[in-house]
């Protein structure tokens, strides 16, 4: 391992957040609610620590495979670590596992929460828990690795451990270029989400952190109702933009560079769209009595099932009632996830459809097994690597849940809860069924289910290998 | 597809059901039940079917990886219908998907059931039913390779897709032989059940339908609390058994031929009662207070891990009233299940060691893209085939499960009760939990449910592909 290049990229990620809590100062200053001290002194804490790691130069710059993934995994721990002080120095989360929960909530865009009364959080603390989803939604690497060349033109590893889905691959040919390319997209997006919601009559302040929250597909809300008290307008332009962005961004660029057709052939988002529509419809005919108008239902429907399946979490009604069937559609597209390549999480539709396809010829070969069976996507054959790659992402992925799953029933919760619990933070959801209902939260669990449940959140957001090659004894040989 | 073959091997089959039949029969008549009248016209529709069948004389006799899924799906099928005309005919269970469900939850020895009130059932019919169970542990196409020679030295198809586990392998050179000595293995496990049983003050029926029950792995009971009042010796003894019936008999083979080292070095076989003492232990502690004392907590705790590891499915206890831990570590065990070449169900604990050791190749290849990586198992490299046929029936065993979790959901029951009835079907467990725990049944489902469970029952048995092959409209071409 190359120790001295882990250290300074680790250096290098918490200066960036020491920029990033400039914004929440700003916001504290301007709605003068005493917490600028706080972000003062946190900056200043990121800051020392952070500049003098960044300095460390190392000999060999070049970057390993190891290397990659090591860095990504640490940079979110220190990242979670660092962005949770403002919760507790503040004295708003005074318990450390409860503001590490939080903050990495947060960065992986899960939405999550152990707060039951948000609004009573001054604004900048809301706008930081806000702009944390903003920051992890596209990546704090792939941010760092737009803005500066880091090392010999190995940064893909970077890129590749933090973006999401089952095969990375570059826009343009440079590395740094791609990144680029993605944040202005991200930027643009928000912008005009944000646009659109001052336009319907919001305020600023609830435009930009309900903007953050749907760009980054994080789900916390500033209000202690989620949505439920948004207007019409709001609640169908967050529910447009949630979808939009568990689209993959490189269809954006497509549509950008004037490759229009190639954009819409794509088999992950007509697959993705055919979910949304087909979970849509299923919920709206089972909840049309509940809310007695096809409107009503078809705008609750939408906006839930966008809400889950990007993995975003904000509510507008308290799913956890509606019947049966309703609920089970939202716990499997739960799993099921957004598109590889945008900022939301679960397994990802691509990865769906190459185990779909993967099972099909596995049913050809016990028929015919002499024969050669290929996988293909979008008319390309998926590389071996790449089905092996999902195969055990999936079995990892089941074994993680199974063990996350026996240690959180230690504290006797029911099993929908504690199965929605896990559910909810593997896949950076974020509301889950039950005792961790949209309308209630995940303070009541213990501080060794949190510490697990911070896990699982990191494992979905990072697409578990990264920190299950941190954790693993070998990639620390030198 | 070699339809006359299909068909001859079909014939053969409900032929052989026939003659198992002759035994409720003899039942019948020796306790006078008054069902002595359907059985025999059961065996007569079975024989007015079976021999023509059997006849049909088919000019190619080579069979074929296709064929061998496809009949053995078929086979499966058939058994079940021919098999629930008892219960339907004698008016004890008159709706057929309720019949069909009880015989399918018999022959793949899952002893989930319908009815509420099983002592009022006649002595002929329960003693099928637990009969249902025998028969299908090992396999009944197992059973007609041993009796009979097929075809052209191709009957490995039939054996593979009906055995259990990832990768099946011959005894001995001949496949006959190693049916003949798997079904001996078989009967002598049976018989010194029984008289185990008897000497403990058991009288015949009893003895003999919980045997059956152990021994396949069912779990049919003849009383309504399954075990619970059985004396502690019966109780133990069922324990062992169940346990023992969970082990890959061509480890008892290895014994018989005087190789217990290698026998007892086998790896599954040491992950297997690793598991076991492992749940039992969390249990123990875990329920101690509801017992009070450590024997009697001890015995509950180990007849239930025993009872679901193995798939069996008796009870001693209501364990749905156990802590949430203690359930929680029935309900993974659930999917581990038993060992592969085993009578009992569920994933197989060296399908978990396979997956295990990818995901551990997996983070090794995640760390170094360029080096080899081997699977071993026992010393010997796992074949790239078995990991892949490893992980595809993971990744159907979720989509199928997903689904069926959708469908019953409809009947509007609770979370736990839905997952927990596909797990405990698909698994060829029995009980689950809540509406399904073991005082419960699956009788308040819809019909459509029931179907469902009856093909995730199946699915289980038969290790998903063929059915999967049966069901796919390439395998029909000519």
């Amino acid at each position: 391992m190359n120790y001295k290049l882990v250290l300074r990229i680790l250096g290098l990620t918490i200066f960036i957040e020491a920029l990033c809590m400039l914004l929440p100062g700003i916001c504290s200053l301007v709605y003068n609610d005493g917490q600028i001290k706080w972000f003062l002194l946190c900056i200043a804490i990121n800051l020392a620590v952070g500049v003098p790691l960044s300095l460390i130069n190392p000999k060999e710059k070049r970057m390993y495979s190891k290397e990659g993934f090591s860095i990504v995994a640490l940079c979110w721990i220190a990242l979670s670590i660092f962005g949770s002080l403002p919760f507790v120095l503040s004295g708003y989360i005074p318990n450390v596992v409860d503001a590490v929960f939080e903050t990495v909530s947060g960065f992986t865009t899960t939405g999550a929460s152990i707060l039951s009364d948000v609004e009573s959080l001054p604004k900048s603390l809301l706008f930081w828990r806000s702009f944390t989803h903003w920051i992890g939604g596209m990546g704090v690497l792939v941010f760092l690795v737009a803005l500066m060349p880091l090392s010999g033109g190995s940064n893909m590893y970077l890129v590749k451990a933090e973006s999401t889905g089952p095969a990375v691959s570059k826009l343009v040919p440079k590395v740094r270029s791609t990144a680029k390319i993605l944040y202005l997209i991200y930027f643009i997006i928000t912008v005009v989400q944000v646009i659109l919601l001052l336009s319907g009559g919001m305020n600023l302040f609830d435009a930009l952190t309900t903007s953050f929250g749907t760009v980054g597909t994080g789900g916390f809300g500033i209000k202690n109702d989620s949505m439920a008290s948004f207007t019409t307008y709001q609640q169908v332009v967050v529910t447009v933009f949630m979808i939009l962005c568990g689209i993959n961004f490189s269809l954006f660029y497509l549509v950008i560079i004037g490759r229009f057709k190639s954009a819409i052939s794509s088999g992950e988002l007509k697959a993705y769209l055919g979910i949304i529509v087909a979970s849509i419809a299923i919920i709206t005919i089972n909840c049309f009595s509940i809310y007695g108008s096809f409107g009503e239902t078809l705008k609750h429907a939408a906006f839930q099932v966008g809400s889950v399946i990007t993995t975003t979490g904000y509510s507008t009604v308290d799913f956890d009632k509606w019947p049966e069937l309703s609920k089970t559609v939202l716990v499997l597209i739960m799993f099921v996830g957004a598109c590889a390549g945008s900022t939301g999480g679960g397994m990802k539709v691509s990865r769906i459809m190459i185990l779909a396809k993967s099972i099909v010829k596995e049913i050809k070969i016990s028929a015919h097994p002499h024969r050669v069976h290929k996988i293909k996507m979008d008319g390309r054959t998926v590389e071996h690597e790449t089905v092996r790659g999902v195969s055990m992402f999936l079995a990892a992925f089941v074994v993680i849940f199974a063990f996350s799953l026996l240690i959180i029933s230690l504290d006797n919760k029911d099993f929908t809860t504690n199965f929605t619990a896990v559910t909810a933070t593997i896949n950076n959801i974020g509301p889950g069924l039950g005792g961790v209902g949209p309308m209630s939260n995940f303070g009541s669990y213990s501080a060794l289910s949190k510490i697990v449940l911070i896990f699982d959140m990191l494992i979905g957001r990072l697409e578990i290998f990264p920190i299950l090659v941190l954790l693993s004894p070998r990639g620390w040989k030198k």
